[in-house]
């Protein structure tokens, strides 16, 4: 029966990859990489790199394709649509790329960004792929450093309070309100800067992008003197780098 | 000066420690181990068995000191002062054991269980310490495989769904009601078995215990069938084993 590895690798520290992350890279064939267009090819040049890290060359194959193009565009109630046909698509390409590179017994792998339970869509098209049937094969998650962890790490905080809870949530979510119920959210996916809507409640932030990366750039405080210093890095870093990782928790003071 | 790590070792599974955390263990002299008391004796003889296998003997030293006991009884609004004094007291102890275990430039760590970042609270009594000014010291924090991820990946599912928010919380919350706002929630430090309380809601639950560790239970499915067989299965474990940490993702249908 065909394996498949789904790898968290972390979330930019080569370091952060677990020793059962190491020994599943070692007991892979076949590598699928999907790249997501020149902008982040960096990201797929890190893959590269933590393979040459710690897998003997000549054991294993790379196999690359084109990531489809996901509709950015479309907002608001688009938004879960639009991802399931990018979804759709991708379970084709996945498909397609399990049949044909991976033998019958093959052992093939994706190396997933932080921990693949995290605003990854690797394990949902994988699921998909079965419940097609068009192609069989057994796969196993190993859990990753994600980006959330790196930055709690990096600010040396904690995520939640002593006894509360923490909202994970996305950029878009947290323009439409702050989260009910909670103090504490962490903040994901945002290319809107959506911080910046609560500059004048008494929030602290720590924020982090290119987190476990020689770009790593960290800010905290109090969010009415952060945010425009946080608008500036990020506009700065970006410019220089061609895209931005960001992620930030915001700590509302009861 | 003296440097400390506060280094997350995962949450059970010994091939869950990251790159970073062995070398952290390798550049540590004295490793600081606080002892709950005879129920949870198995989690101190797994750091240590975590230090044998990586670190080489003849390298470092154990300091075991005895954990304060919490005021547990202590319900409701009392929990976080209860908790304040407990902090209060094992900062006294952590003050203690750095000044006249770690020399003027020892290196230190506390190994802390999964991530740090999640309901542990060994940076906040570090953070306690460096603010009454006893003792002088650097740390910084090495992020580990929460058991929460650990969870996730056992089930083969992500924590949030495409474009929502995930909340982590307390059995102690969750006893109260629903989070507001989410559908997607992971609950840890759940003695009390709230789930029962929505075991006639459209939800499913994917409940781990003792995750990453030889004595691992898993079960997934909607919560009406699961509740009762998690119920029995958690009863005849804890009395196995004398204690059980368990941890589960509730996922409602809207
Ligand atoms: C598609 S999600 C994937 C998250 C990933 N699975 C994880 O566990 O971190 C991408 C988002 O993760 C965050 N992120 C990932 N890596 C990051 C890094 N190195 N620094 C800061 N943020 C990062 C950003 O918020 C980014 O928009
Ligand atoms: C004091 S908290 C510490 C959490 C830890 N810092 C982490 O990242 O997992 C203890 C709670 O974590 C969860 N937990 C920790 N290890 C676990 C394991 N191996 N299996 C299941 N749950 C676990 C349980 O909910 C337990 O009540």
């Amino acid at each position: 029966m065909r394996n498949i590895h789904v790898i968290g690798i972390g979330a930019g520290d080569p370091d952060q990859l677990t020793l059962q992350a190491v020994r599943a890279l070692r007991s892979t064939d076949v590598f699928f990489v999907l790249d997501k267009g020149e902008a982040k090819s960096d990201l797929v040049r890190l893959r590269r790199d933590l393979l040459d890290a710690h897998v003997p060359q000549g054991t294993y194959r790379v196999v690359e394709a084109r990531d489809p193009e996901r509709d950015r565009a479309a907002g608001g109630d688009a938004y879960s649509p639009a991802v399931g046909d990018w979804r759709g698509a991708r379970a084709g390409i996945y498909a397609r790329l399990i049949a044909e590179e991976l033998g019958e017994n093959g052992r093939g792998a994706f190396l997933v960004w932080g921990d693949p339970a995290l605003y990854d869509s690797t394990i949902g098209i994988l699921d998909e792929i079965l419940d097609g049937g068009s192609v069989r094969f057994e796969y196993d998650v190993v859990p990753g450093i994600s980006s959330v962890s790196a930055l709690a790490a990096r600010h040396r905080t904690g995520l939640n309070r002593v006894g509360r809870p923490v909202q994970i949530t996305t950029g878009r979510r947290l323009a439409e309100g702050f989260p009910e119920g909670v103090d504490d959210v962490v903040v994901m996916l945002d290319a809107q800067q959506a911080f910046r809507t609560y500059a004048d409640e008494d929030i602290d932030i720590y924020w982090g992008a290119y987190l476990g990366t020689p770009d790593e750039i960290l800010v905290s405080g109090p969010i009415a003197e952060a945010a425009p210093r946080i608008e500036r890095l990020r506009a700065q870093a970006r410019e220089r780098n061609g895209w931005i990782m960001d992620t930030y928790l915001l700590r509302r003071n009861p």
